[in-house]
């Protein structure tokens, strides 16, 4: 790490400075400028670089400590170079194809899943998507099925042969969500419930790790790390949009976000224009932005009739809406070599 | 509410909008102006009010819905007019007195604890703070020393008499912490937690909500909401500064924030520097700030030596710089005619 | 407009406002609900809107003023629902068909300029871009060529046939940059420099307005009829990415913005993957991205050396980059049925 | 500054960046770690920091460059300790000292301009605002007075004895508002225009830069960099507010940039409360907040009636509302020993 004093700093401060990373183990060189003077400091492999950083950052005399390494380790590229590879059954996502998941925002009755379901593997999609556990930011709102929603998305996977993605909200219903998901789907509410990520870090489940509203890409990574250290490196990035000042759509999509994140690490990365746009009429153009941009695959909303939907109407696709968007994506996963 | 439809919405197209808010329960009158029309809509007073909302913006021919009611309800200074006041032993807070609380970032040790509490309350804090379960951006960083935590904190306030407030984190601790805690915290990471939201709403402990790091103040007020329905109104709403573009502090403490939520709601306010700022050299004039604009308690971090902290030393004051704030805050709560 | 008054707003506070709307030539209905009021007010076509606005929000007893038509106009759909079409000579952006410009950042060099020229002609690029003044955060940075670059942009488009695209900074340069440009751009920087706008809006050059750094589609398609009210229609809105707190990237390129905008807006929209990233790493993926959520042409910066260049080599393509770019490009534009 | 180049870069591409720095005239150490290498460099004091910091990080083998100096200077607290005293006639801003400056947004007439010098000259304030030249968003609002205004101030002046701070938008108006204002100011919108930064900058008028609505602190005094480059160092900096994810307020009132930029720069600090709010209920507690944080003044917007305001009515004080935040700003002032 390079630690920066603040101008003005003392012999003896300096002094202290050398003495606590003598004292944690790190060995250090100054270099003197005309203004000022910069230490380079080189750790031993295990020592605590972030106990090391706070403690630099608590003493007066110093004005910056600028990290050398990486502070995630198992989901970074240096680590591992070459792409992990999520699989679910047959599915292979990170492998250079384009996986499509579709289904209801939220799993509302039998018919209008196994409607939704069958209409959306005949359309081309490989995974069913649908809530059984809803995060609601008003707690009068539907907070979801439940268990009773997670039978019957096994219903859906028993006749249509679709694997499963769902979201756990709770460390609580972990072991009940597994029974019945493919991939467990952790929000972006829920990035940083760390207790969670530990949970499914526990389980050999994929997740699904949606990026939190105002995450940096470096923070999100952090989260999957949680759940890498718990020995669960089967995780999905899912970018969702970020919050911003614009309030012309309910998030901003990070389309910079697939490229960046997919150079920092080797997990797979998910598009989610459904959330990323908020609005139905947006979906299509950015899913097929994300595709060009690299995503290995997409995640969106579909409604047998979204005027009726208990939640997120307004982004969710017709069956029809989401026809078209599944051939304009062939098109451009084919323009790319890629198969879908 | 009031529905406005996209220009060039047909008749036939309105009648669905009309027919949609009767099956609602909603009586409707239609306005139409030169360019636009505009319907406004009267609910009864127990309809779903945001189903139905979810529901109107998924027509397609329905440009917005402006929503006239607060969504949140039971924690709006239109429900409750006066102010509510949390009362922990002696300690009373939205009373128009001006309550400090303090104490380390972290829970170390036996003697950083102790002697930190001692020092807090001879300079007049009233609470002690001190995390056992620590939330890390980091799974490598320190996590807290979890259950012997609490049972330092607990000895802290037999010995120095304080009241305790600490984080928690897992809906599985909340019963723990409630046996050691007089006030249990929720950080700004656990904001749409719901689950452990609605955990703490089944208690009867005051409860410290912290704003969401990307949280709107009606955001905020909904995740109060969810607290409040299960039971539980003492709660206090803690400001500790959002996420924005500026990278020369670690947030920004949104000093708006404290009178635009005190009018609109009953609940006291805290003001968390600390965080707020993320530096030491700031925690003063922005706690002064926070008294100045109303604020009801302030909460800030303390260390014997902040650069030895496991956490948050670039922050935390010193036993003399926590003096000198709160001679200072004296001043300004007593020229603003404020008891500490 | 739809007007709400706060909760307990008396008669005589309502009849003020019926006073106020009807002294402004509006005509007012009430809707009265159980728990609250609404305000719907019908004006005169010609009535001053925005000052209307203004005037009811100072009003302590109103709480919200809803806008129910467009603050703008000439740029919007309603009022033109058919695509502009630029025209730069031969060139049409806005008919389906995909422009790409390209350049350096900053005219350097007779000889710089010249090869870059020849080498995104060769690779496709329809249009020359160069700045030969150059907005530059710091005084000490570099400020460009000016009129000396400006005439070694001439030369460039004598020798190769590409139309320039070039940036204007000060109302006062406009004469001398329309001798040499065939586009005029407005930076990020100065899309609320009302001034400039104006200027460039009382001459016949195409005129390319850069988004703000931190400006909602609104207020872009604000500064945009600043220009159209000038009389010059020829508007290309330049989509460059936004300011978010993610700091991995150097702005967050909005992708949403795209269709968006051409929903809202009839005026073509070129993408700006370059400033959109800030890394050369970066630049393909999201140019992709772009041209597949609509984007009407592509803006990108090129060196012959990047890592000479003065300004932006960290986000310049090289030729070779660029052409693998060009190819790419061309595969998606394909896919999706338009020329290039 | 600080080099890292990427994980994996060769000895070869080592040396590559050691020739680069060799030509640009610094010389440079090497620390190698155990995962990744850091090279430290050191220029001579005339060397252009801001090219190198370019040049460097267009190098594909290089991952980021630390500047270790800051980039301003003649405004940076390291350049010169010691308060810059800013002197308009007996008035003094930056010697510890509280002025406020108040006034109607908008120049509106006769009448309206003198009646509000004369109040809030009685309540206390030094100096009066007005503006003559108005930046407004959309092109159909009132654009200000202009020549007319600017005489207006000068007869309430003539009047009151009060100078008067008015705003300038074009370089080609410094030269006429010159002749009216006693200090010039440069909104929000134009922090980034350059051209009349260095207009500006060339007068020996006062002048007071607003931060930009998305301008970082360093960004901001950048900007004052611009104008103290001219020869001009009478500047006062005004935090009026950010723009962030929040939209219960208009801005977002960056409380701790007041203290930080104090830290980093001799320059006074005005706090803008109205513009920082846009809500008449919040004007008054964050500007006590500002003065408690340490501003050197104030400036507010105050209006006869401000339900007939042209522009910015819902955050302008009346008279009365004027009076009593001038007694509480009293209050806090006296308390912290400051004059007013």
């Amino acid at each position: 790490m390079v630690i920066l004093p603040k101008p003005g700093c003392t012999d003896e401060q300096l002094q202290e400075i050398l003495r606590l990373l003598d004292s944690l183990g790190y060995s250090a060189h100054i270099s003197r400028g005309v203004e000022r003077t910069v230490i380079g400091a080189v750790g031993a492999p295990d020592s605590d670089r972030s106990a090391a950083i706070e403690r630099l950052e608590s003493l007066p005399q110093v004005e910056r400590v600028v990290p050398v390494l990486k502070p995630y380790k198992l989901v970074s590229r240096d680590f591992q170079p070459q792409n992990t590879v999520v699989r679910v059954g047959d599915i292979a996502i990170g492998d250079g194809s384009l996986t499509v998941m579709a289904g209801p925002c939220t799993v509302e009755s039998r018919d209008q899943l196994l409607q939704t379901a069958r209409a959306v593997k005949e359309a081309g999609a490989k995974i069913l998507r649908g809530g059984a556990y809803k995060p609601s930011t008003s707690p009068y709102s539907f907070q979801g099925l439940g268990k009773e929603g997670l039978e019957l998305l096994s219903e859906a996977r028993a006749e249509t042969g679709l694997p499963v993605i769902t979201e756990v909200l709770d460390p609580r219903d972990v072991e009940v969500v597994c029974e019945h998901a493919d991939i467990l789907q952790i929000g972006a509410r829920n990035m940083t419930n760390f207790s969670l990520l530990k949970e499914v870090g526990s389980t050999r489940k994929p997740v699904m790790l949606k990026r939190g509203m105002s995450a940096t890409i470096e923070e999100w990574l952090h989260a999957a790390e949680y759940i890498a250290t718990r020995g669960n490196t089967q995780i999905l990035l899912c970018e969702r949009g970020i919050r911003t000042f614009e309030t012309a759509t309910r998030n901003t999509f990070d389309i910079n976000a697939i490229p960046a994140v997919q150079q920092l690490s080797h997990l797979p990365v998910v598009a989610d224009p459904s959330h990323g746009t908020g609005r139905r009429s947006l979906v299509g153009p950015v899913a097929r932005a994300a595709v060009a941009a690299g995503a290995d695959a997409v995640i969106v909303e579909v409604h047998p009739e979204p005027s009726k939907a208990l939640k997120d109407g307004a982004q969710s696709l017709t069956f029809e809406g989401f026809r078209v968007m599944m051939e304009e994506l062939k098109c451009i996963a084919s323009a790319l070599g890629r198969c879908m």
